[in-house]
């Protein structure tokens, strides 16, 4: 059973999406990784938003660029939790991607992270936090994989 | 038969949509007004934007602020010619709206307008000036209202 | 028990933040309200994000204007789920707050909402979400919410 | 007899603009290029704007780039519809097109797409839906050209 | 015999351009204050620009806001000194009208002032300074109106 | 006798600033380039400003980079036309240029041009249109120089 | 004798420049508040600058708004520690004085606070930091002064 | 015993940071230079800040990017001079950065330096001003590195 979608917009958003499907992966999350583009494909992302819940999806992570609508559409047809992740953009470095998926209305909420790659990591691992508040083997991993990372940081630069 | 529908995300935004109303009034051209929310009611976009063609309407004049989806959502879903304009946002002024609605990606056109009421009016206006392409009479209001405004501006600055 | 810690950098954040306060009541959801400053108070943030998990909180949310660390800071001190919500600033309108709680590192994810007092109502519903992944009375209440708001939206505007 | 106008400030804008000429040529519609710069050639967009009507012309695309004038002089000087492309300058990335070209006085109307390429195609595709509200063939090879890209994406990303 | 044209798109730009005409009168300057709308009446803005020169302006002075395009056309039909202000707008506070007057591309400048009312009065400063490199007795009064305003600094604040 | 100085912040913005030279060099004005830094050598810069018009200065061109105050700094001092140019800084791309030159304070202007080479060359032109106002000699070049510019421009753009 | 200069570019910065006279006083450090001008008084300003250490000066607390060139060009002829405080602007709310003092070029550093009146009692603070280097009795005052301040941190907001 | 210690992030801050450690090395300042990240190594961080002045530091410089919550924190917990350094981001060039550093609320100052390198230099040259507030001889080491500078600044650029 599918636990985290990571879906998003169209395949130039993939480079930047595998850091989410990584990390979950790391973290023993299932994952089910789609394209569903809100301009494109309509239809299907109408279909994957209001089947996900009962599909067993828990928690969806959404990736877009631009005028990047995917995750606040996707959020505005379930009760599931969406978690948004701004691809950077060409012209405008990822800024536009970035309002237009934070500045959501009162009602529809969208849980976003950084632009870019370290985002999509991050959209992961808050995916993983809120399976954790109920799974307590994957708290452990999550724990150990946050101490892992910080005993990796070295006491001073290397030249 | 309604030629041009107005749709805006929520009540809050009929000062600004209004400029839009108004001036396709002036100009004998008859209008559909509703609200129509990206994310609070998407089931009511979806039927609107797919069945707009067929209730007759040539043009769709979408207003939007924030994280601003209604316009491009809509084109998204029809194939007639879709406005955008950005309603000015409390915290960024309009910045969010604007970027949300115009930097659309490839295949999915919004004609996007200034922020706020100067946007709405020149919405009704480029609606009329499409409508115009085949309709001679309607042509010549928007040659005559255009000439209005011209011939009201003064010389020189009144004190 | 307390389930939703909603925490802010100052008494100033308080007319933001109560709504993220208000939605929980209104969906049942108990929460625990503190005043936690990253920079004032830095032991009293240390203290709360160490011992958030121990005392029963199952998802933070943390507002903070400006150069707004207290977000970023929590969730590098604890495993939970931390949402982050922009307060509006005074000269730059809350796109210093809203940069200083997305722009995360990798490895350190914060949940970002909306600038201001959508984004605050929004952290509320975006906390239930992550409750009701494991609590079916909560998701239908949630829907509830949902659908009410949903059906509150008049089919055009009023004059 | 020429449909679409395709103008632009300077050769430099054709990598960009040629994407609206593509997708036209594609959709079956007729266009007529030019070379017309606002600063550099005044006479010549004076007297294009002017006559485009007369000349057959039925929507105008405008690129340029920084400074934009292009779009909205030429919008103030002709009844048809006038389609604006922010070309992506060096230093702003084309956030000084954009604002150029879409803030517009209530009165003159330009239809602004998104910077760079992805807005020329989107021109292109704008003016074919306007010229397909007159035309039931140009609507069917729009639905054609829609439907085929939405079929193009996949389910999944490739590795 | 006119010496520094002060043009401006609308009447609502004159608050602001008045500070450009204070400060001429205050130096002696002879001013020709005009609407001249790029948008609403660019016939006139063609005349105007064509024939300032024959018409015994030396410089020309013109403000404008949001998609400023006024004074960049007019440097596009004149060979004379043109001085930009940019007005500030409502919802982009004069950003947009900023870099519509000052990123022009080579081969036409506008000489680019602050936003705003300061900017205003500077371009009465600059262009005073311009008609002085050829008029000793505006030399003269130039440095007296620059050495009162050094004078009347205070030393130190006021309470 | 010198009649345009072209001064910059540092070496490094002579790329950019030899398009002022160049352009005055083919319109026959005689130039006077220095290296004259506003934070590294602040007394050759007040002995410059303050002795350019008696040095047979007419207008002066200052270029610099990130927080430019050099163009301010010297229209501080002298009572001679200033002209600005935002030289492309690294990490803000010339913003910061930009709104350290063109946002002074009423009573000392510097007329600013656009970021970057378009700019410096612009600054050239502008110089040139200044002296021209008392040399017809010279305004005969500029309207040259511009006229070949125009005549430059093709019908339609090369493939 | 005097610790701390504080210079400000006009009466209108005072009402946020007195924040860094009254925490500086309620620390009980000596300070020297003057108006200096860089624009309108730049003579004023070189003798501040090169003086500022022989009269007793340790630290330079200087705030300027717009193209702020104020605590730079201080920095620039002196070899004290110099803080900057950007001044609350009207058009662009400070953005353009933060860059105008922070994005100085390697060679002369300016110490910058926020925006405003926050960045203003800042600039008090590290200048006293600045002096408790060297000084146990005023580390001891500004650690109460820290002390007092965390302890007035309420533990929950007042409704 | 140290006087100045060098923190940042990441090892990725190090090639900006080490423009610090190299000017003070120049002008004959002990440093410490650690990798102390507030979002991966928070206790290190607190232990840190806690420590410094007991351990002989006498003046912090803290780099970081993106949502730089490093020199805050640091100055949260000490009341030492603490001065930041905005590195220069990926997607954001370092403005989130630079507002995430230097946005304080009143009470914890940080010194801010430039986005980058220039920064990184300028913060090495600040701490020593500031040590050289109680040092002769750094003040002349100081003066000298300055004089150096300034005569290296050449006439005229080289071609």
């Amino acid at each position: 059973m599918a636990k985290v979608a990571i879906v998003m917009g169209s395949q130039s958003d993939w480079p930047t999406m595998q850091c989410a499907s990584g990390v979950l992966e790391e973290l023993g999350v299932e994952t089910d990784v789609r394209i569903v583009s809100a301009h494109r494909t309509p239809d299907r992302m109408v279909e994957f938003a209001k089947n996900a819940a009962e599909e067993g999806i828990t928690v969806i992570i959404a990736g877009a660029g631009g005028a990047a609508h995917l995750p606040g559409m996707i959020a505005a047809m379930t009760h599931l939790p969406v978690l948004g992740v701004p691809v950077q953009s060409k012209a405008l470095s990822g800024l536009d991607s970035l309002l237009s998926i934070v500045q959501m209305p009162a009602g529809v909420p969208t849980g976003t992270l950084a632009i870019g790659e370290a985002g999509a990591t991050n959209a992961g691992l808050l995916a993983a936090a809120i399976l954790a508040t109920n799974d307590g083997a994957l708290t452990d991993r999550l724990k150990a994989w946050r101490a892992a990372r910080s005993d990796a940081v070295a006491e001073r630069p290397a030249e």
